[in-house]
């Protein structure tokens, strides 16, 4: 961490400081020029708060050299990380698509789309069981009862499930799920990402509507620092100014990240979208950039979805997705 | 609510889409153009979900004529509404200053700020126990040793409290509590939302990082819908690609949401901006244009602070910011 | 064009309205419900501005159900237009890679450039002759005599030519350039727009950096209505939130903008990621979406470029992104 | 300007690294630390090139201590410039109001407008003659004939006035306008830019709907590295993700850009609201946070305005806004 004195810091407040950064067992290396000193620090300084300084009369501005985030930092631990979803694995080289409706409805649904999606080459079953909802007067989801249709599925499949947690208090219905997903609006919800850190469970974290990926990436280090080093990142659309599209999809997430981080990244196109039709090219596009999977939303019948209806592709057009992202994959 | 169909939708279609909304309550009236069938539904539609209605193939887009929200919608409530927290009013014509440090840290530091900004005129003590922070290896607050230091300067100051929830296990702490906020980062966090409305306990809702003012409005009825309509909305900076500041405070905010909504509206300059030194400035901006109260931080040594110090007033500037504030609203 | 006039508008008023409409050619459908009264409007109603509509005191919202722009919209176009360059076509299944450096710098630089961006497959050669820079402190561009080395890479290799022209008084010394570029800081700079339209040759028109696809699309039809309807458009990032990458690259934009107009859609990964080793992956994905081209930046000595080194590729590296490129169009 | 190599840096990468930056006159200062080598430049950076530096392979990253505009910073300039437009003065404490119509439409119109905005306070005369407009089949304005209405304006009531200019042909029909206006879609048309910076004229140049302060001061940078110093900065609401109003008015611009430069800051509140009533709160909060002076829309009769009706005052409304104004600078 560097940090830049302003003009006229006096020699008596540069060692003053000096001490400060010293009693929190950092090495101080001081370069005076011209017009400015630059102090460098040596050492841990994940628990310096740049704010903090910033705060301090006799500094400019600070610049940090190693980044906040630790136990997901790529500089840390090179090799991928697999992240194993109850035997489907993913990251390092191994691809999956997690499939299934936007949210679960009743059980003939939730068998219908299962089965289906298992035939064209999903390996994962999502469907919401608590869904965030913008209103109070829009469905809620099944809830409970949501979760135990999914587990009847995936007996009926053999398909691991994916489901969101909205609140901590909700954890022990999850105990049969395979992999917990933290949703977008959650991604910043530090008490229930605490709580998952003490789980030994797949997590799948979702970026934020408007987090940077290094945020994305704190947010990963709450439920690492906790020891549960089973993470999975899901980017799934930022909001910008344009509006033809529901979300912005930021792909270019997809290789930044894996120079950033370990952990395995996957793209949710129907999310992002928000369009079924779009569906299809940014599934490849993701696949073609180095996504490790995709989660996509397949309904039985889209035009009686109780809720994402548009974004949500028949099993016909989801298979033909899948051949197609095989193909991708196949050619690179 | 209208739905234009795409053109080609047959008489039968047509027929079948009528009777599903006649299904739900709602009177449909056709207007065939040359190119486009248009559907008005009159009846209460805030239970229709627009994104289900666009999944169905024969419509090419939706409109809404009435507002998603209805408790906090002006239409429906045109006098303003008068938020009582614990003897303090705040909206239609009570404005008021909400000030204190971003964090409580010691007895003594609570005390000081708050003995000193109710001499400058503020009338309710702010004070961060819970601190929501991007890194796990920050401060995170006292907790409840930190809503008792604040209990404690209540007592002695005679100022109602307010301090910020994270998680709804928190809850039982906030008894003592007169007005519980909202953050930003768990503006969306409906698990939360629901259970405050069960409350009789003013709520602040601070605005969302990248959340429009409409989706503002759905958070507050998710707190209305359950019976609390005791909300008072925050404006603290949204997201935007400028990196001059923290965040870019948007101002227009305040008339439009007044326009909008019954509900009173408070700027934190303070979070907005990041800086100290521009807190005076868009705090006499936010008077100007019609804030009911502001929410300010003040800190006895703003450089010694253990978050958020360099946006904190020292009790001198913000005795300054005070009296400016009630010469622009003396004027006004 | 469907206007929603507020509650309470009279009789009379509705009928002043309504004339206003007819006198403009276009025949209005009245639609009276409980609280609101609709007015449909059929026609050509590019011409109607809806700020002008807002503005009349009766009107509550406008809502366009045709699209405001008409030479470049796919409804009234349905088939692909193929835009030829010099004999080199792209659009409609024809997928071209335009290459070069950033800069035109030496006769050396561009000629080597130029011979292995050929040899490597690429089929128009870029570079740069008047440089758009933030900073008047930063190299402008050769300017005219860039254009000359441009010509004479042209005589050399016989690949056509692309560069920017940054105002309409440079236009004399373009006339051997096969493909004028309009840069994204002139997408609307109207009266170049306009001048361009009077030309006979294509015009590549790069997506300004916060400039909704609606907007890329009337700015193709400032061009296109004036006659030249040789319109290349190119997505090249957009300004967000995020800074972990120099734009945000919007590959949605490609199957949309394909929905939406019948004009050819490339993109450039160099600019929209600043960062050379992200060029290959967005390269990719670009291809995987249906670009149907691509615009990459190639430097023999890159840590040389006098401009924007960081994103350009070296010609083995280009060969590379080359060759994976067409593995992944082979594949769909 | 401070780079900060990568580990494993040698000896003989620093020394060449050295010596590149010691021919462009740098005085260079080496700190070595356990991990990284930071390098110091000292002297004049402005002509570095930050992006060039960050294509080193061997350099992690690049920070400006000083920043890239010189003639604007107000470090190198401390006292407030005051611009002086044919008498009126601006900035240095002189507040000034600048309002007309939109588009100058007849001679009636626009001698009716200037008398009722000089009798309410107005001291600057503003009417758009050449009109930007995101569709080519939008009234463009009446152009020269607009500028000799203008003038004849003028001479009737003695408000110097302010006009658009689009492009740089358009410059001998300027003679007589006081103070051109450059748009926001032209603040970073260079080309233009350099050709004002020739003139001895006042320029007001406009903030782009996505352009960062930094990168405003840029542009104006381009002016005055010309030799025109007379810059006045205008900011008019940035493009943002919220959509209930027309953009986003960054008020903190105001203080912000006070401290980064010595230049005069106006606000536009009629563009960036887009909305009549939502003018007088925003011009009041432009007035409390420190502006310099205000750019108003107004019109005799808004509801027939040619363009941006919605956005204009009347002439009545307009006096309103103009006292309460005086009121709160008064107070202030």
């Amino acid at each position: 961490m560097i940090a830049i004195l302003k003009p006229g810091a006096s020699d008596a407040q540069i060692e003053k400081l000096s001490q400060w950064f010293e009693n929190r067992g950092l090495q101080v290396h001081l370069s005076r020029g011209e017009s400015h000193t630059i102090i460098g620090l040596i050492g841990d300084t994940t628990k310096i708060d740049t704010d903090l300084l910033m705060g301090l009369d006799m500094i400019e501005s600070v610049k940090r050299i190693s980044e906040p985030y630790k136990s997901a930092n790529r500089k840390f631990h090179p090799e991928d990380t697999v992240v194993d979803v109850s035997g489907v694995k993913i990251g390092g080289g191994h691809f999956q698509i997690i499939a299934g409706p936007c949210s679960v409805e009743t059980p003939e649904q939730i068998s219908t789309v299962a089965a289906a999606v298992k035939a064209s080459g999903a390996t994962l079953l999502r469907g919401g069981a608590f869904k965030p909802r913008t209103s109070p007067y829009s469905f809620q989801g099944l809830q409970g009862e949501g979760i135990k249709l999914l587990e009847h599925a995936k007996e009926q499949t053999g398909l691991p499930i994916v489901t969101e947690i909205m609140d901590l208090h909700q954890l022990p219905l999850f105990e049969n799920v395979d992999l917990i997903q933290v949703g977008a609006r959650n991604m910043q919800n530090f008490e229930l990402l605490k709580e998952l850190g003490h789980l030994r469970k797949p997590i799948l974290l979702k970026r934020g509507l408007a987090n940077t990926l290094q945020e994305l990436l704190m947010s990963a280090e709450y439920i690492m620092s906790g020891g549960n080093e089973q993470v999975i990142l899901c980017e799934r659309g930022i909001r910008t100014f344009e509006t033809a599209l529901r979300n912005t999809l930021d792909l270019s997430a997809v290789p930044m990240l894996h120079e950033m981080t370990h952990l395995p990244v996957v793209v949710d196109p129907s999310h992002a979208t928000g369009i079924a039709r779009m569906v299809k090219p940014m599934a490849l596009a993701a696949a073609a950039c180095g996504a490790d999977g995709l989660m996509i939303e397949v309904h039985n019948d889209p035009s009686k979805a109780l809720c994402d209806g548009p974004q949500s592709l028949t099993p016909e057009q989801f298979d033909d997705v899948a051949r197609c992202v095989r193909a991708v994959r196949g050619a690179l």
